[in-house]
């Protein structure tokens, strides 16, 4: 066609033909949104990743130092590095949202889990004795539960 | 409008106002595509790090073991503790992709970082001559450059 045919062609375009192209525009348009959607959460998911492992790495350094001055006997400086890996860890995962579960009250099956029932005779049935391992959440996610000891 | 009217209404329909029709629906399943895909996106990136702190959990679990044998004393235990938490956390970065950046060659600006350029007698010029701080990447992507000092 010539660029005069083809502009005929354009204006004898019926009206319902120019509502069609539109939505066979539209229909693409909307199919290559969603394979960009499907691509960028897999690397919406890759950068969040990597900003996590970014923060784990000056807790990997500490730890290393701490584990030099083990091989060096040096008792004191080891101790005070395990100390402070582990108040990194602890403000790492505050900053993530993460909180620890409260295991202080009545056992609660949504945030615990009961690992053993003991007689109690100090404590009301039902009551959480002793944690096996602590829990953590964020917000009201359990991320892990609390593994109890209960009150029978 | 009854039924009847709702019907004739219907059938009286142009083929263009058929094609709109489809037209205004596609949009309107394409906008909620978009706001759909875009609360998605966050709920993944939560998942994604949720999965990663689950991960880092037992890391805790055992580095408050290891600082429980340091206030007991127990130095032995307390040594053995940590090179468990540096075992786990290097295991867990490697499940991650994350690898440390090779130091032995020529510097390389793409991974490395020069803090300081010293005179070598052994070393030819542009060598690496130590590591002040390792680096890390995951796949072809720097995580953290490793920090290192350069010959002259």
């Amino acid at each position: 066609m010539t660029e005069e045919q083809v502009e005929q062609a354009e204006a004898e375009k019926e009206p319902e033909q120019e509502v069609d192209d539109r939505l066979l525009r539209l229909a693409a348009e909307f199919d290559n949104y969603k394979k960009r959607a499907a691509r960028e959460r897999q690397e919406y998911v890759a950068l969040a990743n990597e900003r996590l492992v970014q923060a784990l790495l000056p807790i990997l350094d500490d730890l290393e130092r701490a584990l030099q001055a083990a091989s060096a006997h040096e008792e004191a400086k080891l101790e005070e590095g395990v100390r402070l890996v582990h108040r990194s860890f602890e403000q790492l995962l505050q900053r993530e949202g993460v909180e620890e579960i409260d295991t202080s009250g009545a056992f609660d099956p949504h945030v615990h889990e009961a690992m053993l029932a003991m007689p109690s005779a100090e404590a009301e049935s039902g009551a959480v004795l002793d944690v096996v391992q602590k829990g953590y959440k964020i917000g009201s996610r359990v991320v892990r539960p609390a593994r109890v000891i209960v009150a029978e």
